[in-house]
């Protein structure tokens, strides 16, 4: 395969700082269809990320084809219940999650309705233990859509689906899966979020020692 | 600890499509010094990237003091050719490896040069298996840093060092390593890399179905 050289897309102008820092997980997504040009700057985006001993080893499983998203969605809320199983929650429907759990309440939304999302992507490595060289990759498709006005969210699966699912795209066995990404215009908005401070998550010179910031 | 909202830093104004398509590994750095303003702006950066149940697992150990770096310099220098030992190569000094090798010959020169980096940073994450949570932020970091006019590159350390970095910092055993980033202005440019179309590395649909596009 031949390598070849990109300029920047004039779509990806948005300003760096904004677009990081308003990217949030977009898990409420309208039906309205995203175009191939938008994906195609969203892949070619992922390929300009570092990755291990230039190998680039990721490969990408775009979903647009309506039945095979419903069927797929089907598998996805299996194996997001799947999840909570092992996490040793009892709940076993969405009402039983309590109001205040954001976090679950919301991806518990996502696993009804992905099957109705526009897009799916898949991310794997046609190399082992190359996490490394897929998630920076995976954070450029998530800002690049961000700065497209697409939302998504950064998702994996559950080993119990697997085998159906490398079935259903006629996916090789030497290719691992490392991400699941739906895509699609978000129903609810981007914005801020709240996140530790990098003041208590960062060492200075040793272990025990802050920072010369808050 | 506590959670806190940010506004962008004005500092990150890049468009984000130039910084994406002009980011590439860095490893000729110059010994000018990072200022403390420029790292809060990229380690905020990180904190902005997903991770896994809003968990927030990553840790930086930023290493600023020249001679921990000139230390830890050592340490890297014979993690870099431990690796080489493991694949197999016979080389044992930069000058054997052959001029055609570009990739080789310019990460043996980091390893020779890291000791002058101005700052260096590892990246660790407090809870297992969190790869997903950790390269989401360092990919925001080398974009931060990018569009900041400060180079780097994404690189891995040796388990034959472990155990001595993490004494010469005094790291907790549960955190994990996951990377080693060297920050410096670069004495080279930045600018396009060459890579594998996404014509070439996209599935549509089904894994023996291409894209829409070469």
């Amino acid at each position: 395969m031949e390598e070849i050289r990109l300029e920047p897309p004039p779509e990806l102008n948005m300003n760096i700082g904004q677009a990081m820092f308003s990217q949030r997980a977009i898990r409420r997504l309208k039906p309205d269809p995203i175009s191939d040009a938008n994906l195609k700057i969203i892949l070619d985006a992922a390929s300009k990320a570092p990755n291990g001993g230039n190998w680039q080893p990721g490969r990408f499983l775009v979903i647009r084809d309506r039945e095979k998203i419903r069927a797929f969605g089907e598998l996805y809320r299996e194996a997001w219940w799947c999840k909570r199983r092992d996490e040793k929650h009892s709940w076993t429907t969405r009402e039983e999650i309590p109001d205040a759990d954001k976090v679950h309440q919301s991806a518990a939304l996502l696993a009804d309705e992905i099957k109705d999302a526009p897009v799916i992507i898949l991310v794997f490595a046609i190399r082992p233990r190359m996490a490394s060289s897929v998630f920076p990759p995976i954070q450029n498709m998530l800002l690049a859509a961000r700065s497209l006005g697409i939302g998504s969210t950064l998702t994996s699966l559950h080993p119990q689906i697997m085998e159906r699912v490398y079935a259903m795209f006629a996916i090789p066995a030497d290719a691992e899966f490392h991400a699941c990404l739906p895509l699609g215009y978000p129903r609810g908005r981007f914005g801020p979020t709240s996140r530790l401070s990098t003041g208590d998550t960062t060492h200075w010179d040793r272990w025990d020692n802050p920072p010369p910031w808050k």
